[in-house]
């Protein structure tokens, strides 16, 4: 038996378990890679990847160390008697070796793998192989199958409802933070809207990122339910909901690889809306060049397939394909896109136009779901409420209720980029924008960010600035200039 | 500044370096997944991963812990003062996302990957994503460029000698230990025979595993040459000698997953070989119905892709196609197949007549890589050789120079499989039996195994012992016989 200890470094998921290299339980005769061992107590049971130490004062010989994950997991006290063995291999892992090679896997297939990682078996590399295999190949009715794995039996039950919406925008656009406009709509106009958001993956920030600057966005479950029988319009992050476990696992290698295999994702976005309990889903698709999503027939590829999920999964899920040819607004980065935000809701004439008009068009959809509105009017009913201030308040009420926070200041060393020559602005690289935020620190400070002066269609002349690059330090500063030499993002003809 | 420590801990090639929650010099807003970093002293930089710690007792606000890996790789004493910045994305990451996305790589692409593994630019996610996907799907040119980036430029130089041979077999068949055998009569011969050798992959024991029951397989470069001047036959792990560091990162991914694309495992074992400055390489490609290589057709496909690579590298490739559809001797796993290696070495009556046999052949070809030896006499001098002793000789003095090791002893749980019916052997699983040896914890201990009693072509009666299977706990035991279970491995008929 060992004694148990809490080494408090977090590792994104992954179980980790520290034992002396003289363990006086297991005999490490060569731990060559990742080995994984079962770890019992009188009353639970864990899985973790064995990781070899050499400092007694860090794990003696006698001990064993957990990380935060691991020890959380186990629930034991410090000093607790465990014992540990050898774990067989997970009993998912033929099926993930048969994905790797191409094969169309089974429903119940998807259903151990995912068992197999809300169980800590699978470690991060692991997960890397499947999103690779899975993201190459995988056909329609994997991509159902997955996300009912995901699924799981963890779904909210909006007993009190009859209609529960919700948005999602597939393609990585930057500054796409209408979702924000819209929840303040819907919910004003009294639809339930339990919006849930996730950490970005690709582009500069995400809806929770935006919304994150104004107020808490980490809720209970509960506490969730709560609010959006109180409120009507929540926006949260899903993780803490503890809906789709498994979602977070593969996201958070996702995000490291910076990978977007698009039906791979569709699978994790559709789990987290159908798990979250939404019976009415509008998902919008913008479509560019330089967009994640470059032409019409792979939107209406990705169209098909969310209908067939939905359809399979007792979700009404309408796609809109839209224009992805610039960015969103002005201002991208976190605390720049809720200026946006509050400049649309408040109604100031400085608001960004197209974020105003792509909002009130997707709002009108969504509360066309309404069997009580008639035919046509979602539109005007959209905009009314936003006009009125109605939108503002709702905005307002939400920020109070979640916990309003400080906004924090931006990002105080900036750099103008000029345009290089006259012309009409005809595209906004959209990749390219993003990675100049990410290149100056955009995931890292929510006060670092792009502000764009200049928009398609708008004329400029040589020398005048395109945008202003925020950022933190003049190390980043200068990495995002590194990427702008590479290409300013901007075709001017 | 953060004052540097070191904490002992493994991570099998990762750089990890652990700051505080509260750290002084970089601010955590909010790491959702792997950052990297670039830490920098006034003489040298490295790249690490970063791990957030709360304790203060094991990193403090002002400090900066390193694990072994990326500690030894900085060279710094604990106490100095270094600076950490954020670091831009690897410069390949483009390439490795373009290979997810299934496209062909430059020979550059391959070479801007392989630095950024040596210089600890890719985590082991990265590095399962590159495995996968490029095991998915590669084409012969990119076989070429990557096993060329992977050689690198530590090449050994044998300057002294024109021929330098080796082999290899591809394939994972249980118990195939002829390198040991092969090894001995051609460095009895005078062909000089640098052998270098990996860890098992996916099969129970590797050469460099039962090797490494007789004696030490971890050589320095410079010793390695050295015995190899002198003693003309030499079995090293390649790892220790320093040739493709690339290599060791990649087969620890490999190994963890247990995947065995051929096509991407070929890079690695030539690039290997070509490191080590081998002029004339014999390949070994046995197919089975049950082993890693199915058909004749794709042995010949890997044949071919062989002898490209060895063309353009300036290698002399010749690859046979040999019988997979049993293991070879009877041994499995290092200690039982090094009692088979010794016992066909000493000429006794019961050593096990197909390694004898294989042995034979191979050696044999090798033999006839040398220009001086009559065409069609390799066979009759490698079993003359054999005979008369000299193979012996010639192994136990490589065995004494390496460093000769004390025999470990063999598990003490045992069990015996029977036969649940009587009949004629017509084949053994080999991957079964490779399952069966790996869950009685054959990767673990040296004196695991599996002792064939019965071979194909054998008759038996139901109730007799087919094998033996000896395992080190009475835990690991129960695990091997529940794969026992699902198939016992013999076909009887």
């Amino acid at each position: 038996m060992l004694s148990l200890k809490h080494l408090n470094i977090k590792s994104f998921n992954e179980n980790l378990a520290y034992i002396n290299k003289n363990c006086s339980e297991y005999s490490i005769d060569d731990i060559s890679s990742l080995s994984q061992v079962e770890i019992q107590t009188e009353t639970s049971k864990i899985y973790a990847f064995l990781q070899v130490v050499e400092d007694d004062s860090l794990v003696s010989a006698t001990e064993i160390a957990l990380n935060d994950e691991a020890f959380a997991d186990l629930g034991e006290s410090e000093g607790a008697q465990i014992s540990i063995s050898l774990a067989a291999p997970a009993p998912s892992r033929a099926a993930l070796k048969r994905k790797i090679a191409g094969n169309i896997l089974s429903p119940q297939d998807y259903k151990f793998i995912i068992k197999d990682i809300i169980n800590h078996r699978y470690s991060d590399i692991d997960i890397a192989s499947f999103i690779v295999a899975g993201g190459t190949f995988i056909s329609a009715n994997e991509v159902w199958g997955l996300t009912d794995a995901l699924v799981n039996n963890n779904k909210i039950n909006w007993t009190f409802e009859n209609i529960v919406v919700d948005h999602h925008c597939l393609g990585g656009i930057p500054g796409n933070k209408t979702d924000i406009i819209i929840a303040a709509i819907v919910g004003a106009y009294g639809l339930a809207i339990p919006k849930t958001v996730a950490k970005a993956t690709t582009s500069c920030a995400s809806v929770a990122d935006t919304m994150g600057v104004l107020c808490n966005v980490n809720l209970t479950q509960d506490r969730f339910v709560e609010l959006v029988q109180n409120n009507r319009a929540v926006i949260a992050n899903y993780e803490p909901l503890d809906i789709v476990d498994a979602v977070k696992s593969i996201s958070n290698v996702e995000r490291h690889l910076g990978l977007t295999q698009q039906e791979f994702l569709l699978t994790s976005v559709l789990a987290i809306k159908i798990a979250a309990g939404v019976t009415h889903l509008l998902i919008d698709i913008p479509v560019g060049e330089k967009s994640r999503i470059k032409t019409t027939y792979e939107a209406i590829r990705l169209r098909k397939l969310a209908e067939f999920v939905g359809d399979r999964s007792g979700v009404h899920i309408e796609v809109v394909i839209t224009d992805g040819s610039e960015p969103i607004g002005n201002g991208i980065g976190a605390v720049l896109e809720a200026r946006d935000v509050v400049q649309v809701l408040k109604n100031k004439p400085t608001a960004p136009q197209d974020l105003l008009e792509k909002s009130l068009f997707l709002a009108g959809r969504i509360l066309e779901f309404d069997p009580k509105l008639r035919g046509g009017q979602g539109y005007n009913t959209a905009a009314e409420i936003l006009r009125s201030g109605q939108a503002l308040e709702k905005l307002n009420e939400m920020i109070k209720v979640q916990g309003k926070k400080e906004q924090p200041v931006m990002g105080s060393f900036t750099r103008d980029v000029l345009a290089p020559e006259s012309g009409e602005i005809k595209e906004i690289d959209n990749m390219q924008i993003n990675r100049i935020g990410i290149w100056a620190g955009v995931r890292q400070y929510s006060g670092v960010g792009i502000d764009l002066l200049k928009k398609v269609g708008d004329t400029v002349e040589a020398g005048e600035p395109l945008y202003r690059i925020y950022a933190n330090t003049p190390d980043d500063l200068n990495l995002a200039e590194s990427v702008v030499e590479t290409s300013n993002g901007y075709i001017i003809k």
